[in-house]
């Protein structure tokens, strides 16, 4: 076991690829070195992890907008912590910071374009808040929905895998907006969850009803501005139904993260002519430098009851690949995040 | 027969929705009432009539941006003649205008949307000229080019039915605009044309190579623009060999408006989030109004030289139909036209 003075590392780290859901035979739960601070750097005890969909793209080998996560590597994923010892002007022992920490218990940060200093060491912080809404989840919602989706006030909203993570605060932002908001969800206890808790105006069960029927019911004006997080079906039908000059968000797709096959593109892309639509892909990363854009409007509408956020909170590094698979199983509600 | 005065009026008229290819069994050739002039009308002679792609699209019984041709209605298509009667204060006699003029010899027009002024009585006009560059094609190829593609000098900009009607003038555009331009065509004699003719730096025969391959040859620094007029699989290898922040113009895509079922979508589409690009569809309709800015930056490139056009004209009425399918039997090198 490794350490420096008293902090010991432990982590996870990739052992072979994963073919479909990852299984807990391609990772290995291990200790790991704590190097000496260099210059410029600073130490984070991190409380949590958040579960991206996008984590489990890293690990297949193939071309991303980050490099694969390499064998024997810690899994690469966002997480939140304290800084416990630093050699780093840009951090004070006990800020809070988001970072790339990694599946791990402790990380090494840098002044850089993945960490953002959240708070000072004095600071009350929900950290849970911290990791559902004031990180990259928060950003990609808020920069993703009115950078590119550009609701208006009035306007007909639909997000996809909207009791997830990013689709429940898309959901909320586009009604502080003044917009109809419609989610598409995979359980009737999630579809009770946006309605009653979280302010959409409806709620289409993907598995027990016919989307494209349901969209005709729920979107009478048609649909402006669709936030995507899950691709194949379901995108197929919003695209039968879209407004002119509507904005699609593509932001994921998570319904063909674990294929091993490439997926079918959506047949009814051609409606994008006829209603002079567009469809754009949207990635946190070139956002990173304005999070405290993101983050200061966030907790003034958190701050105001506007926005809330449901967490699901899993325990230990052993419990990583399961809470990584919750978001693909479809058992989650809210940001899944994991106590290292 | 059918007149008023000395104007005597025949056109092609759809007698039932085609199946595929347009069959002359689908439509009939045949006299046409030209009715009194209303206050407000104006009678045009019909020169010349284009022959669009988007023209299959109206046959069917489908919703479009424009409502299907009904059964015994003229077939829809945009045409250019001389008014040779008036009682509308915008139209003289001798006027050039450009307008839906359908397939007939005669048309009635109005100050509307659909109508543009091209020229005086006095002036000596090229109406193979105001057909290939300074109707709807050449609309289409500069505001969609311009204002969804966006180019940049030195960019690179790929071009897909290059040798077509739209895909010559836009190949020509982004030279000017100093763009390295690559077009994607169906014969030999047509990447000579792009590359000896009309200045394109590449061409890809996609009936001889493969095309992803050779767009990884041409395209060194990826596609920053794709200005599409084809779908299908020519529109994935595009998707796979974007540059970052890539623009797609979705202009049509003819490699499908003749199938009976519903074509597979890009199956590359998710590269649009890595790449952080947008596909966008484009319909000229929206700036019918703008066409005369569109007109004197075209003519003033073909007055310089910079721009060219081919035409290649059918002659009658009985041509209608052969004229048409010439689009998608990938026959014809530019503009087709006919000449009622």
């Amino acid at each position: 076991m490794s350490s420096i003075g008293e902090f010991t590392n432990r982590g996870v780290v990739l052992r072979r690829r994963p073919v479909g859901l990852l299984q807990d035979s391609d990772v290995e739960i291990t200790d790991l070195d704590v190097a000496e601070l260099a210059e410029g750097e600073a130490l984070v005890k991190v409380d949590y992890i958040g579960m991206d969909a996008t984590v489990r793209s890293w690990l297949n080998d193939a071309p991303g907008y980050l490099p694969p996560v390499a064998i024997g590597e810690v899994v690469r994923a966002a997480g939140v912590g304290r800084v416990v010892a630093t050699r780093c002007d840009a951090y004070a022992i006990g800020d809070v910071c988001t970072t790339l920490s990694g599946w791990q218990r402790y990380c090494v940060v840098r002044d850089d374009l993945f960490t953002t200093r959240i708070a000072g060491p004095e600071d009350d912080v929900d950290m849970q808040a911290v990791v559902a809404l004031y990180g990259s989840t928060g950003a990609t919602a808020y920069f993703g929905l009115l950078e590119v989706g550009r609701p208006q006030a009035g306007e007909t909203v639909v997000v996809s895998a909207a009791a997830g993570a990013t689709g429940s605060v898309v959901g909320q932002i586009a009604k502080i907006l003044g917009c109809r908001v419609v989610g598409i969800v995979g359980s009737d206890e999630k579809a009770r969850v946006i309605t009653e808790e979280l302010g959409f105006d409806a709620a289409i069960n993907y598995r027990t009803e016919n989307v494209a029927e349901s969209l005709r019911e729920h979107c009478p004006g048609r649909i402006d501005v669709c936030f995507d997080n899950v691709g194949g079906d379901i995108l197929d039908a919003v695209l039968g139904r879209l407004a002119q000059r509507a904005r699609i968000v593509l932001c994921g797709a998570i319904s063909v993260y674990n294929d091993t096959h490439k997926p079918p593109g959506p047949s009814n892309y051609l409606e994008l002519i006829r209603t002079r639509s567009l469809m754009q892909g949207y990635l946190n990363l070139d956002d990173v430098p304005r999070y405290p854009e993101a983050v200061a409007q966030l907790s003034a509408w958190a701050a105001d009851g506007l926005l809330r956020y449901r967490a699901e909170v899993f325990d230990g590094l052993e419990a990583a690949v399961d809470s990584l698979n919750a978001l693909f199983t479809g058992a989650n509600v809210g940001k899944v995040m994991l106590r290292p």
